[in-house]
């Protein structure tokens, strides 16, 4: 398997200790420690539903990109202290995407647990989704503990609140692709640029800040963040065709089966011959799809080119990202280790 | 009717005015104006759900406590025109917050039109719920274009924060109560304050600090809108059941009808004698309450001397919100308008 980066653990203990702090802070600020807090707990992966410790955290990316973000700008550990605690913001407003994404797509896994609200119900869940939300901004005005200048809180919490409503708008395009089959690569991109990109592009951007970057350089560690969200979210749909299932952990004919519009199928739709074309729709238009028909999406697939064309497409995004990091003017070491992520992104397999 | 105070509707035109700026400013930026903001829009009764004009926004309560939280605090118009950002902020979470509730009880109508969800479908629903929770933060944020210093601002947020998580404590907590017949008043009156009270607590403490509050004066404020919310709520009970049909526009019976465990009820349930007490709970296990069950029902709450009771908790908040109110050493005028809004909240037919 592809080995993480170091730099994806490096802070991961300390944003744990922070985030957990800001709930128990939240929880005791009002008097009454109720089971909703519990159950952002269980989201945030610590306890079990009874209650009972639990370690199901996440891969805490984006905590580490706001880490890498601060690096990048300065090598003073004051400066990376203050970055905790947008580590811990932008992980809190990814969890609370996730709750409420699982409502939405009625998933009941994630993780290996079962979903907040197959515990809890849907509307309790879109309260927790709710909670953990609430969490992030009060992580993030923890700076100021910290030692972090008011106005770059401010500015960090303007750039979390605008990426946070631009994932919201990726989340409203990827509900409505649902329902058409007419998505084009360029919309599908422009949703995965929000959905994936914006939260990618402030993690690094809000790290930046706190840290002490201009609104240039962390403008810059912005778009650098989106375009390596779309490398991210191109080579994920790769791998859910060609992945290979002992490394995911999970079968590759899943994102077939559940027709997902993802890149090889929405670039093969463009670019194939018409005859593969069609029996892709026809394949789409199905109620369910047989063992027959994911083997025959699978031959289409591996004949239109599509691979080849992913693959080319998040290289694209990389080399899109390195070029926007080296308009932050970033300090030497933290380019090899962002460079580093990026290339994981691009050539994970897990 | 009860005549509302002019203090509620005069700064309503700019309040709403920032509103829609906020709105514009945050969909442009994301450089598409999608759909899911026209379901913001439609949330806050600025168009119809085709997109036509509409004027259907709410009486904007909180944002008239703001700015009374402002003039309680200084009569300079550039003070105000900071605290502008606080009321369009705190209006945006309430409006959030009724996305979501209207989701969860299964709400069809609110303020006479098809609720959002009813529309759009409860996952999209949830993201424009989501999406309005975005706009409160942007719109206080730009307090600064305003003038209000990056601490004051950052002070309002973590209290806005804060008091939205005990807002959502508040609707886990009310969701939990459906499901008991064993309610407390004094857990009810904790449900309340959270949600209902928080937010015309924190609406008062922001106008406040964005006007150049001291944090004493501020914790002063919110507390007295906490009462107030509880003095609110309780009159909103009585009216539930006491009410004239007329003056409020829908059937007294309803809230009986639904089961609701508000003060009456649950005042009866502690106080009345063990007959009338066991009626009520047979009453309240029914699946469906027949005519006859509801004016059965009705009849007990008249007889047991819940509407006294319900008028002089009502009362006893009003005091409450009056001492805590004159803490903060507010301006006169202020104090006169505050009053009367109190008051207003007293008294109220609808």
């Amino acid at each position: 398997m592809t080995a993480l980066p170091d730099a994806l653990s490096r802070h991961a203990a300390a944003v744990e200790a922070e985030m957990r702090a800001t709930v128990d802070a939240a929880a005791a600020g009002g008097g009454l420690d109720l089971p909703i807090h519990d159950m952002a707990r269980y989201t945030l992966g610590w306890i079990d539903q009874h209650g009972q410790p639990a370690q199901a955290a996440g891969k805490r990316a984006r905590p580490a990109l706001c880490m890498l973000g601060a690096a990048a700008i300065s090598d003073d550990p004051a400066t990376h202290a203050r970055a905790l605690h947008g580590a811990a913001a932008v992980e809190f407003v990814h969890n609370f995407s996730l709750v409420h994404d699982d409502i939405q797509d009625q998933d009941e896994q994630r993780r290996g647990r079962p979903t907040v609200w197959t515990i809890w119900g849907v509307s309790q869940a879109i309260n927790a989704g709710d909670a953990v939300r609430e969490l992030a901004d009060l992580a993030l005005l923890r700076a100021r503990n910290a030692g972090a200048p008011a106005e770059a809180i401010l500015d960090a919490a303007a750039r979390l609140n605008s990426a946070t409503l631009r994932m919201i708008e990726g989340q409203y395009l990827d509900l409505t692709f649902e329902q058409r089959l007419d998505v084009e690569l360029e919309e599908y991109l422009q949703m995965v640029e929000r959905k994936t990109g914006a939260m990618m592009g402030v993690s690094l951007a809000i790290g930046a800040t706190l840290a002490g970057a201009s609104a240039q350089q962390a403008d810059a560690l912005q778009l650098a963040g989106q375009r390596l969200g779309r490398c991210f979210q191109i080579r994920d749909d790769w791998l859910g065709v060609w992945g290979d299932a002992a490394a995911l952990g999970k079968s590759t004919d899943s994102d077939i089966r559940r027709k997902k519009k993802a890149y090889p199928v929405l670039w093969t739709l463009r670019n194939a011959p018409v005859g593969a074309r069609d029996a892709l729709l026809d394949a789409w238009r199905l109620d369910e799809l047989s063992d027959e028909d994911v083997s025959a999406v699978h031959s289409l697939l591996d004949e239109s080119g599509a691979s080849e064309a992913a693959n080319e497409a998040a290289e694209h995004e990389y080399e899109a990202f390195r070029s926007a990091l080296l308009d932050c003017r970033p300090r030497a070491q933290a380019v090899v280790e962002l460079e580093a992520v990026a290339a994981f992104s691009l050539q994970r397999d897990r």
